[in-house]
């Protein structure tokens, strides 16, 4: 039991890991070309059914080790779904799960520190962005029913139900042929669609914009706070020792009263 | 008197009402289907009348409350133009108004503290964007009377009056479509009309990279103040102390004189 | 001549400047329209000549009050280029100097002092800015050239001369159309395309961010320049007050030495 | 040889050096008009021969003063690169090369000082951007192999194999025409395409504007320090100053007792 310990958080086991699982990607990225499976689809098949094993091998150990700690560890739960979703029978309906098998690369982020810190970070810069997430899901919903409303009738591609008009919304959003494509056409018949499309336009670029000075804000105040708080204690140290060395000199004068 | 303003103060009639925006928001949602309403359409419709009544009476209660104080408070004034939006007869060439029913899910904000004060942030972000904004303004009038004065003749729909300019150029500021869709055609006619276009761009791209870097120094300096503002109290408070002893050893100090 | 001064400086004469640009904005404004034109065109063309000529008036007597000084304010040069624009006859080739007209409402820039320090807040931002424009500029004759010489053959229209190309390449810049429109018909030609066009658009993409990039971190460290020598400025003169104390204190002791 | 180091390190040397890169610039932007290669060719000819020639010396030069130091400066190595490229003949399958001549301008950077330092900033500015490119890279890579999987048989020309599945998803991350000219059609026969393309826009955008902020905060925090550690040492000399006479104080008032 410790040795398996040992042995799944020894640095050579985690090099093996990442190792296993670039060969994957790269197995994985070949099986898309037609002709190279073709000639050697046999050979990836076999690879990817083997790198496979290794890893639900891996997760059973890590299982074996943790126990119930296992799923303490939210990436060990992400390793656990992606290496899961290999598993599920891909046939019939369900053919789009291969697709997915290529999740297993990410795997690479939970095993490299690097690119684990850095999610980490984009994550933890998420709860920050809640309430203004919110907002724009309310701009979003009150406009999408507006558009339905006022346009399901001319336009029935675009806005024929609540989900097609937020799709065309963030479109419009995102700038894409949002004038040439969709609001002239809108505005030929009726000539004062400007009057919603535009706002609509200012106001989701505005909250993006405040969304993003909001994580740069944060962002540098943590940055800002850490520094500071180090010079600030420096400062400090040294103020508090002017102050016993005050303090200190009056004991002597008061020595030299009595 | 005071019971009633005891109630409508209190975090359950808070709750209550928030759970009818929200019905609301569903129902008005709903509406916007054709095979909902064909089969729904009548308890939809009294669901409306009825959460519509409510918060006519709400508002009622509010008024009888607050008397006069009721207009002092923005959000109460945005919660009545809302709620009266919905009252108004939506027939013949008012039937746009329907579409703007949905607006009431809008008072969930006024409702939200966490929404209320992201909408109270953005708010506040834009004294500080008035200058430029006027700037823009300036901008795009000017630009938008030259633009009709040089190819109103050839690009009617384009150019043809300042409104239509105005926002041709709006797209242009955005970037959609603006070469591809209207600078290229423009210069089969007119070969040098790229002095007039990139220019605009260059300009309306610095003048809102300017809005947004001051609304992020703005924002910063804000942040930064309130940090610092703290740390400096701490800080003088400290040397204060220091002064003081310093001032009571001279006492001392005076006393062994006499 | 000092009457004169002091009427040209008074804040009456400048209100009355400002109201006359405005109405000359309006009436220029207007001009675009042909049905008012066809009604009210004499009356417009008059007010236009009206004010134009107060604008002169105004001008010349600037002239007469600061003489040789007149040139050092960038903003009377301004002004007397903008009047001087309309001037100028404007028949046969040189009409468009009918549509520059307009530029004189941007003498409102000049007179009102919130839109004169926004003006100036961009302006002083530019020396900053030198460098990596001049770095772009190089980017942009490298990439031009190169495209004309790679491209010019197979797509004259978008690669023609070194000019067509830094237009495209301009367009390219700003993401319009960028791989639809120009980028997917040259890989149909020449599939290696993308090995120029993707490094040309990370690159000045890189560029411009980092030119934006810098224009925040100056605007912020003037900000926090500013706000931090008040702080230290207050801090220091409190460290020289416990100074001062501490010398007058070993003054005293040295005295009861003796 | 120290004759030959004063003057290749002498600034006339150094101005020499810059004119005639201007002048191949020039030159070399001129030859890719075809009326003035009829008239002026051979001049242009011979003067880029010269120029090249004049590099060539320049650079022997500096071999034989600086020796294997000549290989530490990678501005050195860049120039070398360079000009190189322009002494490999240029014929059938290299014709590309010929385009690539145009990159001896970019010597400017080198040369120039101011130049130099902005690219040797952006270049500062890429480690810290590592862990975030790869995350990109590691995305984009699970991304188009999906892509790839999922839309192959349907859309071969967007599609059709892992390089042409990056490329498009590189355009729908610039946001060039991603929903009317990718995203619309492939949901018209892939209807829940869109489950796919918008969180890889969202996640696209959220990591962009990450790396974004990451130059942001820590250009900021660069600034910041030396301003602040300037302020820092400025206020503990005053405050050593402070302690060093209370101090001094101590030894007086202990000499009193004695």
């Amino acid at each position: 039991m410790n040795a398996l310990r040992t042995l799944i958080e020894s640095r050579r086991f985690e090099a093996v890991i990442t190792a296993l699982i670039i060969v994957n990607a790269i197995t994985l990225g070949l099986e898309t070309s037609s002709t190279v499976m073709a000639r050697f689809g046999g050979l990836l098949m076999a690879l990817d059914v083997a790198v496979l094993a290794v890893f639900v091998i891996e997760l059973a150990a890590r299982f074996v080790v943790y126990r119930t700690d296992f799923f303490r560890d939210p990436w060990r739960v992400f390793d656990l779904i992606v290496v899961a979703i290999a598993l599920i029978p891909s046939t019939g309906n369900l053919s789009v799960l291969r697709a997915l098998r290529i999740l297993r690369v990410l795997r690479l982020v939970s095993v490299v520190p690097s690119l684990r810190r850095v999610v980490g970070g984009l994550i933890a810069a998420l709860p920050g962005m809640g309430s203004i997430v919110l907002l724009l899901g309310l701009v979003f919903y009150v406009f999408s029913v507006m558009a339905t409303k006022l346009f399901a009738a001319t336009f029935p591609e675009w806005f024929g139900s609540i989900g097609e008009s937020a799709y065309s919304l963030f479109q419009i959003m995102t700038l894409e042929s949002w004038s040439m494509g969709i609001v002239r056409p809108v505005m030929d018949v009726h000539p004062y669609a400007w009057v919603f499309f535009i706002p609509f336009i200012v106001l989701t670029s505005f909250a993006v914009l405040n969304l993003f000075i909001g994580i740069i804000v944060s962002a540098m105040q943590e940055e800002h706070e850490s520094t500071a708080s180090e010079e600030r204690s420096a400062m400090q140290h040294e103020q508090e020792t002017i102050l016993a060395e005050i303090r200190a000199l009056r004991e002597e004068v008061r020595s030299l009263k009595s």
